[in-house]
């Protein structure tokens, strides 16, 4: 699996398990709303510092976006 | 640390590690050679796919670049 599509599952994932939407999660993240759906179907690239910020505001290490779960 | 100065080290310190110039590298990875060195001193944030192409270049897990050394 690509990076984009593993970061993408992730972000779902936790973004779920920390109850926010993604309006929310943008809203904290200081993003738009529609760039949260964008990386969740994998369609863009985030940056460092989006990815830093995203981290943030769920509560994770970044590091764990990575995280393949075929890998488990 | 921010996000994009453990980045930065990180990259330095596994190209060094691997015996590629920056030149080497980003000619590799197929980005700009000014751009590695950009990255190795925090002063541009990568997209996902740019730490995805510098991974597999340097045959090391993305989450790697994350790794904190103050952390140890």
């Amino acid at each position: 699996m690509k990076l984009r599509e593993i970061f993408a599952t992730n972000l779902r994932r936790m973004r779920h398990a920390s109850g926010l939407s993604q309006e929310e999660l943008a809203h904290r993240a200081g993003i738009n709303r529609n760039y949260v759906g964008l990386l969740e179907r994998a369609a863009n690239s985030p940056t460092l510092d989006t990815i830093e910020r995203l981290a943030e505001e769920l509560g994770v290490a970044p590091a764990r976006f990575f995280d393949d779960q075929a890998d488990h």
